[in-house]
């Protein structure tokens, strides 16, 4: 036990990936732009570009290869993606659009630091050596430039050999506008969607590469749109469509092109595709290399997909004529993906520069690496399709994705409740969700709907009938728009938002309490998607923590009789909660017969009983209830709910993890108790809970605890069971797992409040060499501390990489100083 | 090498597979019932009981699982089925009907030697060892109880531990009559097909069980249909339906009923589910098993579903009104799955002992254990949804299955042309295939269609045309009725189709012999999907099969002109074909532009190049061509297109192998000169080919490279990568792949002249103690010969397990006896 105590603080060394971690996928794309994966195998895959998820979406006739040759040797092709993993087991074979029958790299290793994927690959046969650098930019406060739709692949190539070798490398991609479809033996179907497509050769202001366009869908059609495959690289050959034959002549012609001299001979074709068929396009660089020269091979991608159905799903849109589409935000920044293209040419250096800035910030952190995994492996959430943006500057998130489509709409308040990353790294999207959430979607009464949908002209239903409030959602909402107006500083934000958040406030004494008691006892609808009856210390704590961030603001804005009110609500509630809550060893359900409601959990052991707590600690906002029981309370959170074998758990609902994994339940009922059916969920595992407890954990000094479970997570991530990428619940890219962020500012100590212009660092473990990434509303950066052996004193610094932070005091090592 | 060669011979073990081996699935059903598979886990996948293809097709809430007590411990209850293999990445975990949360056995072993799978399970939570034995009954020359919809699923249960146990064992299973679809979330359907569906529980004639059937599809429907899962163990427990309730409330009665006392509780529903729902049902057996003791939990899991479409396909039907259901078979005996199920269990001991006979004649073998794996392995071919058998006696087969559809239709003559497994196992069958060819589709030119649709009112179109003849398909099918004809005996059957036979074979020199050279060079369509040009081996050698088997079957007639004219062609065509196509090493295409037509292969050493003269050696025929050139082409066909590796090999078609794989190419070119665009196919893998060549090459006494090849072959499907039980090409269970069949003949040195009555045995390996499976169309057995070490003497002996063998002549060991 202590060596694994141990490891828990040793390393912050990253895993790699091997290429038969099948199930790893690195996401390539911006905020709002859709994405496209790279595996461990160098392959790009999970083509998510047009607007719609779009898991395990391949594009045929897609991939990069190499070809070189030695002097004096003979020339040696093959595709840059190292080899098919077991099994191989479909009905037809490998179809010749996955160019599966090519040979391929012996060998390769994906080491994956978000925002950046490298990936060495190995192969006796070449002469060379390479290695692919891929990634979107990522500046934290920068939304624009972090939702570029595009992605930067640079093939560097070593020459190994102790000869010159000619190499060239040739990127391949269908011209996918229209969209593509199969028949049933994997061919092209005959009558897919796509057609009149057009791949054009440009070069101009620096750039060469193909331009892959259709003639014919309209600028307003959902499916009008580009793509660009392009180099600044001098060295160019391409072929701008492939054989149109019959059968498999289209790869073999290519093959036989490329393989002949490492160069393409474009077939002049002038005319654009029939209807029905698209072309594929390849686009070579070559260099001469000489013996243990490195030369890099760059190419963008970059593509242009810029319209939407005007809502959540086909049944959840705006349906008004003229209103169908909307527009994705990189539509108004650039007119094609050529433009975007240009655009990361042009700007380069910055880019590179601030996301390499931004990554090793983060990874160059002290804090054990499977935590630093933990914040970086969700941050895709929020450029995956689980979100999106549109060009009225709306920020919007499903809950998750399914394989082709959003999963659960409407930013629902309770999921996203859980979710840091984004409030810390993007706070203007996050600030853009809050003024959706309370200026649209709060009625006259106060009651908040809990999905977002006024803005496609539609309500939420839920059994035929207009869905109920959700307690911890509407609730968790206020201290929410308490962490946006504290990150930021924006008084005008506030302001915007007060007179609705009040309303929201005030509506859960007259839906929820109706005896007055202000603790929350009527039917109660919660993240569980059931309702809860009765006290409990879910609602009840976010109770408490909605009246503290409420009285905060309201005194902030000078309305004292609110913060009053609010104030003496929030101490009366405390009390109350506790007496009707509080159990001696941890804070149960209120109710006379557990069996009387489907669904409850009654004396059991709720993951989630202090999550209102644990986010006010995130949020600096404090104790809620007695920090006493709370900590025993998270303690038996961690003593009762996370289990480090499932070999002999039943569990009749969803499942997530399984034989000898570990993992953290939603409840436990360790005195018996149970009730015959408790609430859905509540044998389940979910990441985003894990997360939330972790950091609970760690506020409450149970350090070792808190990173057990943030280390049984990521271990099950780990790119052979599941995408370190990608944390499912009801779907991929899961939001609420974007509560890992909270691991960051707990263990790091940092609070931060642009309001009064203060920063505070107070880490809990590695304190004598201490370093992390922080980030606010103004700025971000690295903060250090360090403790001179000789002295015993502490040294600490803070470097701002990004923003303007003049003018806030710091506070760590027991010092105080101006940035 | 020596190591190598001597593995080929040492060794007839047959590999296991454990849990992990994901791939293996081994298939339950009969012949022409549909199936459903057991994977290495001992779970039921792949469900294809609807008349249609089902590959990864499952049924929720369908799973065994077993409660244990011993004497003062805690219950035990698990599913029988070893745990869950990664990945478990599905973007919204494992749905409750899978019950993938529940908790399983630690291990599992599937030994299958077809048609009898057995499955050791290991768990030390449990005080007893469960194994599986599961089979459908399988009789060679016994089609029909060969064909029952139903399966025999037989848990023995050894208490390992020093107290009494009380043990349950249940099966669960939903009622899928009507169909079951899901929602996005896994869900079933809200509007799925099924409805007003009853599981009755019935105990009658020794048989207790669930008979789940629906009210709401009349006889004739697609739709209609039964299920049963019935024991004849006289301790019994069920719940016909689980809890009709909310969310996973179903799964979660049932396992906590379960688990309580190992008994099941009957929730009493008296009414038929309602529309779009459907029930589960769960039958248990329960014994008290003494320390020691084993106690065998019979199960019989039989089906119902006659009717399926009367056609090919949904475009290839008879249209007509009241004739658009045909019926299978299986119908024309049973009139429900109860039926089928009381005829399983009255004729238990007999169909299990001739099973098991059979299963040990194959298994007893002295041949090379992955020789027989590829014999047995193959077998599933016939009872797989490739085939279908209509109550009418029509035998038809698709080329293979795609997941959810048959795969090319029309028993196609070219592909079925390499199967033999059907012929030497279930002759009547394949002589039911001749007769729809050549009385139904050969017309009155002599053209056969090479896929037969007649019986369906349609016609085999090709790019809108009526489809060409088949070269090498309907010379082939000449050959093959001269097989049927000889392993059956049966004059009748000669008789019949022999006029048809005359004008299908007067056809090849009216079609593609223009020039009167007695080689075939006009353009002919062949198994490639593609036309060859010129005078070839392929077509060329089927040529000369078909002459000389029609020549013996004229005059066997008395059709003496006949039987003259061909043999007297047979010579001409002969050294005609020496001429123009042997090249001094092998055969090749006669061609002076092989880039003049597409898809050509012209000095390419083709691997089918001999391909007739290897039926004509399987068939009796002899040698078609100078033996000299036969055995030199045979082996440059192993020099040139058997791989040892595919890592270099680039194939821009269909890939079948891969990597480090070995593998024999369909052509290669050793020479240079290939064509700019050969045949499509030529640079891939089919096992088809691979057998006959395999086959071939042991008839030419290249022993160790036949064998070679067809450890390459079986090496592949190990499980991991690919089904042992399903070898692919243009579908899963390809029929071209029970070309394996042959490598028992060659091997055995086996022929069988029923018309003569005689039958000859004489080994080329392992001939000091060599025993093996024989079967004619009279009856079937094993061989045995041994050397007496002293005397150096062979002793040989057949005995005869099924059929009457009496007045056969056998020659073996230079000794000639009468059965």
């Amino acid at each position: 036990m202590t060596d694994a105590i141990d490891q828990l603080y040793t390393s912050n060394q990253q895993r790699t990936f091997a290429g038969d971690a099948t199930e790893a996928a690195f996401l390539l794309g911006g905020i709002g732009t859709g994405n496209v994966s790279i595996g461990a195998r160098g392959e790009f895959r999970d083509w998510e570009l047009f607007n719609t998820p779009g898991k395990g979406k391949m594009l045929p006739n897609t991939f990069f290869s190499i070809w070189t040759k030695k002097k004096n040797e003979e020339a040696v092709a093959k595709v840059l993606e190292s080899r098919l993993t077991a099994p191989h087991a479909l009905s037809h074979g490998y179809h010749p659009i996955t160019a599966a029958g090519l040979p391929r790299m012996k060998k390769s290793v994906l080491d994956g630091k978000y925002p950046v994927a490298e990936i060495k690959f190995e192969d006796d046969d070449l002469p060379v050596q390479v290695e692919l650098e891929a990634y979107t930019p990522l500046v934290p406060l920068n939304p624009d430039d972090s939702g570029i739709p595009g992605a930067y692949l640079t093939y560097r190539v070593t020459n190994v050999s102790d000869s010159t070798v000619e190499t060239t490398i040739v990127g391949s991609l269908i011209n996918p506008v229209g969209g593509i479809t199969y028949d049933k033996f994997g061919n092209l179907h005959p009558e897919m969607p796509c057609g009149q497509n057009l791949n054009v050769f440009r070069q101009q202001n620096g750039l060469s590469g193909l331009y892959m366009h259709s003639a014919k869908h309209p600028h307003h059609d959902l499916h009008f749109g580009n793509m660009s495959l392009v180099t600044p690289n001098p060295n160019v050959t391409y072929k701008r469509a492939w054989l149109r034959g019959a059968w498999y002549d289209f790869l073999q012609e290519f093959w036989d092109d490329f393989c002949e001299d490492g160069r393409l001979t474009d077939l002049g074709y002038e005319t654009n595709s029939e209807e029905h068929k698209t072309d594929t396009g390849s686009l070579g660089v070559y260099e001469t290399i000489a013996p243990g020269e490195t030369k890099s091979f760059v190419f963008i991608l970059s593509w242009y997909f810029p319209n939407r159905i005007n809502g959540w799903y086909e049944h959840v849109r705006v349906k008004a004529p003229g209103r169908e589409i909307a527009r994705n935000r990189y539509a108004a920044r650039f007119d094609s993906s050529w433009a975007a293209a240009e655009y990361l040419l042009v700007h380069f250096a910055r880019l590179r520069e601030q996301t390499f800035c931004f990554r090793d910030a983060l990874f160059s952190s002290t804090l054990p690496g499977y935590v630093v995994d933990a914040l970086a492996g969700n941050m895709p959430v929020l450029r995956s399709t689980t979100c999106f943006w549109l060009a009225d500057g709306r920020f919007l998130g499903f809950e998750g994705c399914f394989d082709d489509l959003g999963s659960c709409e409407g930013s629902c308040t309770h999921v996203w409740n859980y979710a840091q990353t984004l409030a810390f790294l993007f706070p203007t999207l996050e600030q853009n969700m809050r003024r959706t959430e309370f200026l649209e979607e709060v009625d006259d009464s106060g009651k908040m709907a809990f999905r977002a949908m006024r803005m496609f002209d539609c309500v939420w239903m839920w059994g035929g009938k207009v869905a109920p409030a959700a307690a911890d959602g509407q609730l968790g909402t206020i201290m929410r728009a308490y962490r946006e107006w504290k990150l930021s500083g924006d008084d005008a934000f506030l302001k915007a938002l007060w007179p609705q958040i009040k309303k929201a406030m005030d509506f859960a004494f007259v839906q929820w309490d109706h005896d007055g008691d202000f603790v929350l006892e009527d039917e109660q609808h919660v993240t569980y998607d059931i309702e809860f009856y009765g006290v409990n210390s879910l609602t009840g704590a976010f109770l408490l923590g909605a009246l503290k961030a409420a009285a905060q603001m309201a005194s902030h804005l000078g309305d004292d009789t609110s913060a009053r009110a609010y104030e003496d609500a929030f101490d009366k509630s405390s009390r109350r909660l506790e007496e009707l809550s509080w159990n001696g060893e941890y804070y149960v359900q209120q109710l006379d017969d557990v069996d009387k409601y489907k669904y409850q959990y009654g004396r059991g052991c709720l993951s989630d009983q202090l999550l209102g707590q644990q986010l006010a600690h995130v949020y600096g906002l404090g104790y809620l209830l007695d920090p006493e029981h709370v900590q025993k309370a998270i303690h038996a959170v961690y003593q009762y709910n996370f289990k480090t074998d499932f070999t002999r758990h039943a569990n009749c609902q969803r499942t997530y993890v399984l034989n000898d994994e570990k993992g953290l339940l939603l409840c436990s009922w360790p005195h018996g108790e149970r009730p015959k059916l408790p609430f859905v969920y509540s044998d389940e595992v979910w990441t985003g809970i894990e997360y939330q407890v972790a950091t609970h954990l760690i506020y409450e000094g149970f350090i070792d605890e808190g990173l057990s479970i943030v280390k049984a997570v990521r271990e099950r991530q780990d790119g052979y069971r599941r995408n370190p990428w990608n944390e499912v619940e009801c779907g991929h890219h899961y939001a609420r797992s974007m509560s890992s962020w909270g691991l960051l500012i707990a263990l790091s100590g940092f609070s931060c409040d642009m309001v009064k212009k203060e920063m505070r660092f107070d880490p809990v473990i590695n304190r004598d060499d201490f370093t992390t990434f922080w980030s606010t509303g103004r700025g971000w950066g690295t903060y250090h501390q360090h403790r001179d052996a000789a002295s015993g004193e502490y040294e600490c610094s803070v470097d701002v990489h990004y923003g303007d932070m003049s003018g806030v005091r710091v506070h760590a090592c027991g010092k105080t100083f101006l940035l």
